[in-house]
């Protein structure tokens, strides 16, 4: 019996081929500083720890497929709080930002329909897409550039009649790069124009820094139906694990539609949405402290990576993530060599070799990306060791 | 721009449409005794709550994709328990029995292949089929048989080259029908003989009543390699709400294809894998009583039902459900009639039709399904509602 092979996605991930290295490395007693992921080391808000002791159900029960109208009450304040006029029906709570992709994806598009998003890019939508029979296109974007969206016309090179949307992530992931009001207007324009979905990937909206400002596929009214907005509770809470996620669309066919599929997996974790409500109610003070955090740390971060010679930092505008170009002759290698042949004080460090986040072969081969994760001390050991290594690398490679 | 229509699964479900007539009945302060659902009231166990109450973490972050490894230890011990050697690479803890549908269909089958089970049976499963592009055959299964596994020659007729699986739900819902060692035996060659999967959702494992035994897919050594065992806490433990579920195999192919998936969308949720932790350390006497109290319901609910003139039950030997025929034109019409025209006492009942679960229009038209998920008075009270609305329903009809 054969395994199907329609599903790549994260299969040919680096990172997966890492972690037993990095294992290996810490069953010796090295210490390895991780910048290779997306897990925030960030307390979550105390009332969302605090709901769970106040739990006094005695049957943990299935909740409604489309989640707790409550919560999707407090979601629409927080649009509110954002200049979104969404009502709760016009939100459906999910397993995670991971079933909103899955589920906007099925809902939206058929087997052999084509989506256009930027490379680099976060290499599960590409399972997701795999899933539903979609053929993703690519537009490259360039650490030169910082990452800047493509001019509309290299869009229109990429549409044909099979193309049914465009997905963004903004801030992005794996970029850090933030999309300007300038960007924005000229998606809207595409998506209208071309009558397409827009899939904007918000979750990481609250991490915006240098006092720029935030812009969301949902601040266009003249292509509300257009646009699917999706969101999650994991990374604005550090509460990765709850599970819990929305899909906020103004298109009523696509909430039925997507309603469907709710009620085929009958509904969304029912402690996640408990912890998700409480967190709603968490002090302003938190968020501001933790958005400042990363501010700092990403600070931190970068002044550290342009200290040493040859490395070349996008400067991100948002998100917890940088790419860097590395002088080295191929990032997996060097990240991989980090985990197997360097080490400096018994310490070493992981991160994300970017080939993982590119689908057109040969890209991004000498970039990583870091996940500014860790707190600012551990980051500059991090960023030390990193420079430690490229010194002692042997497949250094000036460009 | 258009909507998919790939997935239809639930979208027909009469129960959708029933649930805004009890809606608006239960605004008219007309109480409902719903036998409709499959959501227990009985009590979670108590380390289970407890366990929400000592969680010390604060960070509530991702969990392993493939699971805990210390819940998947749990659940080698708990098959251990039923004859069965898993070791805890062989299980992935999904969420949900539903994701682990899901992925196994996406992980064994290609679109276009096609799955054989039989009918009546779980809705959802056409909506997961439908999301992996897969064409359900059916075998059907008559309330007269006590909806029996037909003979090999009617699942030998369905097989084509296309036919990857065959899917049986032991003990069954909709039916409540437990298959004994004969028909598993007879599953186990044609699996074996045509080299298909076999997928065997048997998250009611532990409701099987009248001394009987439960013989499990994962029993037959010769096909460890075609089973995918579909298993859930939601059931076993009334905790439907914490979506964990698992995926076991020993067909290593399968697990890490599986897998791929699992890293798509993360982990399963953080907070139920510690639900479900807790609830395999709870004591034996509380399945003990919960399957005790589920078997006293069953034989309420059928003695109760024998008493009404002109319904034909169908006697469940497992599950917590139970399907009848009932003397109306059609069971549609008369679960929206007892929402809609009768009370009695300001009371009524929901059932579920169960032309919901049948997927050949026009079987079961005078057939609900009924969830004996009430205690033993209020499911006296409803069979007795019942009985009242089936005297005065103007769609009676004897067959």
């Amino acid at each position: 019996m054969k395994i199907s092979e329609r599903i790549t996605g994260m299969a040919s991930s680096p990172i997966r081929k890492l972690t037993p290295l990095a294992d290996k490395a810490k069953s010796k007693g090295i210490k390895i500083y991780h910048l290779n992921i997306g897990q925030p080391d960030i307390r979550t808000p105390q009332k969302a720890l605090d709901s769970l002791k106040n739990i006094d159900r005695t049957v943990l029960e299935y909740s409604p497929s489309q989640g707790f109208l409550s919560l999707r009450k407090k979601i629409a304040e927080y649009y509110a709080g954002y200049d979104m006029d969404f009502a709760p029906e016009d939100i459906t709570v999910t397993t995670g930002a991971s079933e909103a992709v899955l589920f906007s994806f099925l809902t939206c598009m058929d087997p052999g329909d084509e989506l256009i998003t930027t490379e680099p890019t976060y290499a599960n939508y590409l399972a997701f897409a795999d899933v539903a029979g979609v053929k993703v296109k690519t537009l490259k974007t360039r650490i030169e550039d910082g990452f800047a969206l493509p001019e509309v016309e290299h869009f229109e090179e990429l549409i044909t009649d099979r193309t049914r949307a465009i997905l963004i992530c903004n801030p992005n992931n794996p970029s850090g790069t933030l999309y300007g009001k300038r960007e924005m207007q000229m998606l809207a324009d595409i998506v209208r124009k071309h009558d397409l979905y827009l899939f904007s990937d918000e979750v990481y909206r609250e991490f915006v820094y240098d006092g720029m400002e935030f812009i969301s596929a949902g601040h266009f009214s003249e292509i509300s139906e257009n646009v699917v907005l999706i969101d999650s509770f994991s990374k604005r809470y550090s509460e990765c694990g709850i599970r819990v996620g929305a899909l906020i669309t103004k298109n009523k066919s696509i909430t039925s539609g997507v309603l469907k599929l709710c009620q085929a997996r009958l509904s969304p974790p029912l402690l996640g949405q408990i912890v998700a409500e409480a967190s709603c109610d968490e002090n302003p003070e938190y968020l501001q402290n933790v958005i400042a955090e990363y501010d700092l740390r990403r600070k931190v971060l970068i002044d550290a990576l342009s200290e040493i010679p040859g490395v070349k930092a996008s400067v991100p505008h948002g998100a917890f993530y940088a790419m860097a170009a590395l002088p080295v002759d191929d990032s997996e290698k060097f990240c991989a060599w980090c985990l197997t042949d360097f080490q400096y004080e018994g310490e070493s460090v992981m991160t994300a070799p970017a080939n993982g986040f590119y689908i057109t072969p040969g890209l991004g081969t000498n970039q990583v990306r870091m996940a500014y994760v860790l707190n600012a001390d551990d980051l500059r050991r991090a960023v030390f060791l990193l420079g430690k290594a490229l010194g002692q690398y042997p497949g250094r490679q000036l460009r």
